[in-house]
């Protein structure tokens, strides 16, 4: 059974993964699937048996459950950090505290075909994973002892994916997250001072200068944040204000895959198929519930969703891991440039 | 010019830096200089004149700076991230904040042995190199714009290490870190409620449940942190108080020399010579100067000197990127017990 728990000094959670339980000869891992063992691989036509039962899937079809014909499958994770199963309590252990490994962990199936890779998927294969996001946040976000739900896309063995079918996770926490909650704090924080909203804000800006934009269309905006943490860093965000990316209808979710396409392709082209993790950024629900942080109050108003890609074509080293600065050797305005002249 | 430019959503701050400015081509970076190439090495003997000219050495046979008979021999980074010759003053950039590219970015060659690693060091180096450790950051603190000075390991090329031979590297910085601050605020939240050190009283629940422990000397305490961010994570710290590194004496630079020894060898043997980070995290220097943080006052009473050793044997990915959750496969306690019993 996992564990969450909490690391005071550094006032960060850590999940503490039973299942995934490793000795010493278990490392480094590399279970990266090799391309051809394509028979073998759990996310084909035909092999819907070797994951657990679907939970969710895109069948125009009409098809069964956990038969083939899907466009899009999620499934449980088979080895998951988080279990629906264990306990969402606060426990002490000794001086320390922890919560018990409640959670979801799903695995976003985003097509049925093997060798079919982000960079190649067409506007209706985006717009059917965005929306696949879409509903899963919107169920999930029913229990109310989910208080997070956290989308993320890791492409290529050096952003952490394991498995060369095409796929992005669904973590659920018991707790919110550090980082989104330090970005909606400060996202409080402008707006008490302002009464704008930082994001929206950032993008007018940014339209302003043009220098860091990469690509928009009517509603969305692709640009190298100012401050990236990682070298040709791109945020997507809506152009229109908008807290909660579940939020989000046909017409955005059309524009939505239309700009992340374009994106897409022009990392992939400029940077020759980098290893990259896509991150959703989005609100926690709006709850009449106690254990909501009482700050979040009004944060319909004061946060921004948006989508991040972060390259992985730098290492994270002794400075950055314990420091938390971050050194990006490739200025955002080259980066944007860069990326803005490839076609 | 390198600039500090602050994001302000993440409340990180990030160095862009033009010293090491990079294009698309010049990713993925790979400058893991070749085991063979002895002769081209800029830290062995004979090739002073490689290296910026040296700022400290150690040199018991009385020899001439930049020449060789060093044991010891700390040099400006050849392409650093921050420059003593850089404003430190804080900017503006449209609706953006950013510091000029002060600092200063030293590397501390540890050996004049090209192959010569850390696990091989005798009692003798680890104490030459964490004496440099302490003058380099005395000497700095000198300097009132200077909020920081952090130093670090890299080993292995997964832990972002660039040339073989053993090195460690000091970043000094006119802001205090995102980590170290996040680090001293938590000790002081602790402090403010019980009046005891935070890092004191988990020393003294390690040493009663002896569960975490890897390895005690009289005056130093090695352990795996109850929520480690890292599998195989060591923390390596003083018993009696202290706040500052700095202030360590001969005695206490022995014992922790002997300490750092036994865990390296440890760790190299028990999962096969790993990458790892060391990090040192220690106070900022105490003085009367307006800028120092308010609530930083009393520091010498909360806060606690530590080393820590982060094995990269798994891949930060879109779950801990995204959310700064992290996902640890090794219960610490079993890590412990397995390092203990490591001879």
């Amino acid at each position: 059974m996992s564990e969450i728990r909490y690391n005071r000094l550094k006032n960060k959670w850590v999940i503490i993964s039973i299942e995934r339980s490793r000795r010493p000869h278990d490392y480094p891992v590399s279970v990266y699937e090799e391309s051809s063992d394509v028979s073998k691989c759990p996310f084909e036509y035909g092999n819907e048996d070797k994951t657990p039962p679907e939970i969710f899937a895109i069948r125009p079809d009409g098809s069964l459950p956990n038969t083939p014909g899907w466009k899009v499958r999620v499934v449980p994770n088979k080895y998951p950090a988080l279990r629906i199963e264990n306990s969402n309590l606060p426990e002490s252990e000794g001086i320390y505290d922890k919560y018990g490994g409640f959670g979801a962990h799903e695995v976003i199936i985003e097509t049925p075909e093997h060798f079919k890779h982000i960079q190649d998927f067409s506007i209706e294969e985006y717009k059917n994973m965005y929306f696949t996001f879409r509903e899963r946040m919107r169920a999930l976000y029913q229990d109310i002892r989910i208080k997070y739900v956290h989308i993320f896309k890791n492409h290529g063995k050096e952003a952490g994916k394991s498995l060369v079918h095409s796929h992005s996770q669904l973590i659920a926490t018991p707790i919110i997250p550090t980082l989104p909650d330090t970005q909606i704090n400060q996202s409080r924080i402008y707006f008490q001072e302002k009464e704008r909203c930082l994001l929206c804000d950032e993008i007018k800006e940014e339209i302003k200068s043009y220098n860091r934009v990469v690509y928009e269309n009517d509603l969305f905006i692709a640009y190298c944040p100012y401050a990236s943490l990682y070298p040709f860093e791109v945020r997507i965000a809506p152009k229109y204000h908008s807290h909660d990316f579940s939020m989000i209808d046909e017409n955005q979710l059309l524009k939505l895959s239309e700009i992340s396409q374009v994106v897409i392709k022009k990392l992939h082209k400029a940077l020759v198929n980098p290893p990259f993790n896509m991150i959703l950024h989005t609100s926690p629900p709006i709850r009449d519930y106690p254990a909501k942080p009482l700050y979040y109050n009004g944060i319909d108003r004061f946060y921004h969703w948006f989508i991040e890609i972060l390259p992985r074509i730098t290492t994270l080293a002794g400075f950055e891991l314990g420091t938390d600065i971050y050194i990006n050797p490739t200025i955002p305005e080259d980066a944007a440039k860069f990326l803005r002249e490839v076609i």
